[in-house]
């Protein structure tokens, strides 16, 4: 998906949010609207937003002198999932169908992302939600068929708090298929509230996953100019779960049917690119049917 | 009030949903997007947010190439009013209290506004709200003996649709004080949804009032830079009526104790400013009571 109009209040929004962390004063507020301001002058609106919020979140950073303003956040974030870790953990055991009852966990770890426009919300209603509420699923059995085939699975991650979540979901595929290597790609450095190597360890998804961060400080995964080893590792995956909006923004403009995209609709620009309402719940191949419905 | 960090979100949005009246492609939609980001880049962030929209909205109506995006919408919703005047008019007749009765029906009907972000809208239901909630009556008493001493009252006009409830305002007032002379400033030109010469003699205006147009194309009222007969008309004035939002942003930077506000908050930042939630209802005096509460 590429920039649209909507993107250019988004990456202001995302420099009012930001400092709201940590200012409260009118030009502190400014300032760093100000700098986005500048930088939004000559974007490229031909590629994925997320590459966009490279520049975007650099200035703001730089503006406000805070190299992480989510730290805070983040480690709340991932406290709060952490303490419902064994509780989810047996849901998902004495489920009918674990596998599912996973992913429809992860989905609702996506609700935890300060990027986006949702604002408040409550986790334990959305997880309630995610699981007990209709989601599409008709590309969960192609999903099963290729993992069960798999020798290597990649996680995209997105979100700090979610990441518990998708601990979950990759504890339960390597119980469910003990000779898959799973490996897991975060973000090559602080950007909104996105996951870092730093947080996985956190959580401790190093436990059960290979980490490897993207070389990339983006809000989304970009193959192109990933790292040679996130590259590598991204290129040896036969099954790609793609966690996130921002993930979903740059891998829909890329030709790769081993991704599945696993996440909440958060804004009105990527609902009508899919066809589908704000917060809708998507589980989908990257099959890119969507371009078919629009055509 | 002066800019804030929201206000260039805000300032993006108006590109947007005008463009959006008339386009629907991805570049139509960035084209004006684009050009007021250009125009954001050196504004002065010490002036109140109006005197920035005539710059905003100049370049979204070049981009464009459309002279008054919000033609047909201010028609429609003129005519929309007009079809609920005779009713209104009998309601306020037969009510116990007609002047506070047509003083709620104006502010009922400032919910019509297109330049702000309140989005879709249900004229009844926001007529039976504003008529029967809870409103702030503190300085009612004083704009009475105002009014009742006053030779000439200046109504500061704000949106089409909204301005038949104006008018019936205007009629309340001329009825109960026969020796008043009322004037109404509207904009000086096709701004947003709001009210010209031209909406302002569609809905008949011209016949309860003298109909005075402020010289400016902004959203608000700023007697610097107005009409020298603008500013005449404002001069003589013993009591103003200032209408909406977006007069009050601009008056509510310059000492004047005449003008009595009269409009719903419609954004998160004005809120901040009153201390207000967004969309309460506001009758307040300009004395600037709220500085002294942030003080």
């Amino acid at each position: 998906m590429k920039v649209h109009a909507e993107c250019y209040q988004c990456f202001i929004g995302q420099a009012i949010r930001s400092a709201r962390l940590h200012k409260s004063n009118r030009y502190d507020l400014l300032k760093p609207v100000q700098s986005v301001v500048k930088v939004l002058q000559d974007i490229d609106v031909e590629v994925p937003p997320p590459l966009i919020s490279e520049d975007v979140y650099g200035t703001i950073r730089k503006t406000l002198g805070i190299d992480d303003p989510y730290k805070q956040i983040k480690k709340k974030y991932n406290d709060i999932a952490l303490s419902y870790q064994e509780f989810m953990e047996k849901e998902v055991f004495n489920s009918d169908n674990p596998l599912l009852f996973a992913i429809r966990l992860a989905l609702a770890g996506n609700i935890i992302d300060f990027g986006s426009q949702v604002g408040k919300f409550d986790l334990e209603s959305t997880i309630e939600n995610t699981i007990h509420n209709p989601l599409d699923l008709t590309d969960f059995d192609r999903f099963v068929v290729e993992l069960e085939k798999a020798k290597n699975v990649v996680l995209l991650l997105d979100n700090a708090g979610e990441i518990v979540f998708d601990k979950i979901l990759i504890k339960t595929i390597k119980r469910l298929y003990p000779n898959v290597n799973v490996s897991v790609i975060v973000r090559g450095g602080p950007i909104i509230n996105d996951v870092t190597v730093e947080d996985a360890k956190y959580v401790g998804l190093d436990r059960v996953a290979n980490v490897v961060d993207s070389g990339q400080v983006i809000p989304g995964f970009w193959p192109e100019t990933a790292s040679s080893l996130a590259k590598e590792v991204f290129n040896s995956a036969d099954v790609v779960i793609s966690k996130g909006q921002g993930n979903f923004e740059t891998l829909s403009e890329i030709d790769d049917q081993r991704v599945y995209f696993l996440f909440l609709v958060k804004c009105n620009v990527v609902a009508r690119y899919l066809g589908m309402k704000k917060f809708s719940k998507i589980f989908i191949k990257n099959d890119k049917r969507w371009e078919k419905q629009q055509a």
